[in-house]
């Protein structure tokens, strides 16, 4: 069965992000500068340019693939919790060309903010904490 | 003109799915647990394979399609809400590929988890049951 | 750093869109009709055929691609705010074909339903009006 634990709504942050900066590390910087812990997140946009990951289920690794080119952020799903004590980000971004053809992973450091619309969710509740899964080797929220 | 009524926002449950469950009938069972009639969904994550759908809007019918390879989810996108008394999840996945390639369509059963966080917004308000649309041929929220 | 505001969560509107009719001026129309001046918004569907917008960021004006069959929705993920003190709706639409491939851009109108359920979180707070943004040349929430 699922493990899920019930949380509620507080305030939602709304924004954007500013021109040329990193995606990835200013949602971080909303979080950490309001105080942050747990939050559902979703925003729209472009990019100048992209870097996402995907996770190799078997070499359990993640693989980076960079999009050099102008981007339509088409969608960005994700979520916020805690991760050695800070707020982590984790989302997931889907992407679209000048032809419409859509791209997507885990968003990454090193994708560039052209405009970006957030919505930030903030949850009040338990706390939500990565740690290692043995069964995925990725961070996921531990089970208590 | 649309129909459409008013909700109040709930609890919002947060939480993980196990691995290898299956992640249609894991949200389904969700739902049931805790007793949710109506809810707006999010997730994210990754899967082994996936199984999705295809509405044929001239032969009014599902067509299905397998992707037998690890994927990430780009974004998951759904609702709750009630069929034949029971909760019914409606979610629509946009996956990635190794290579960011992304593809999707609507939930179906047959797609298995390999790691997904999601988001469900319970909602307090009038029910929202779905019964056999005859322009579309798709089970649609009853107009009240 | 990034600009943004705190809003709390109103009334969560949740309904569906007329078959044949035009996604985006549906969407408008509800803001409207329930005086909706900021939200977020997520839906899911299907359409008859879409028109979106990759917005060309040297240029610096939009160029629309015409998708002229049946598709999915497999994510419109967007937001409610003011223009010209009139609620204008931003979204962002993620579509899948018959093979699943996944395609989108910015909704712009000539998309049209064929079926869409929509879940609309009104927010209260401060104003978010559009201006005219130098930098990207886009109508951009205005700095305050």
């Amino acid at each position: 069965m699922a493990t899920y634990r019930n949380a509620t709504a507080a305030r939602t942050i709304v924004g954007r992000l500013d021109h040329n900066k990193d995606l990835l590390e200013e949602l971080i910087a909303v979080c950490k500068a309001e105080n942050v812990k747990l939050a559902a997140l979703t925003a729209i946009g472009a990019v100048r340019k992209a870097r996402i990951g995907f996770y190799n289920q078997q070499a359990r690794e993640y693989q980076f693939i960079e999009l050099d080119e102008p981007l339509e952020i088409l969608s960005l799903v994700g979520n916020v919790s805690l991760r050695d004590g800070e707020p982590m980000v984790h989302a997931h971004i889907t992407l679209g060309t000048e032809a419409g053809d859509a791209y997507g992973g885990h968003l990454a450091p090193g994708t560039t903010v052209f405009a970006c619309e957030f919505i930030m969710q903030q949850l009040d509740g338990p706390e939500f904490v990565r740690e290692y899964d043995d069964e995925t080797g990725l961070p996921l929220w531990r089970r208590q």
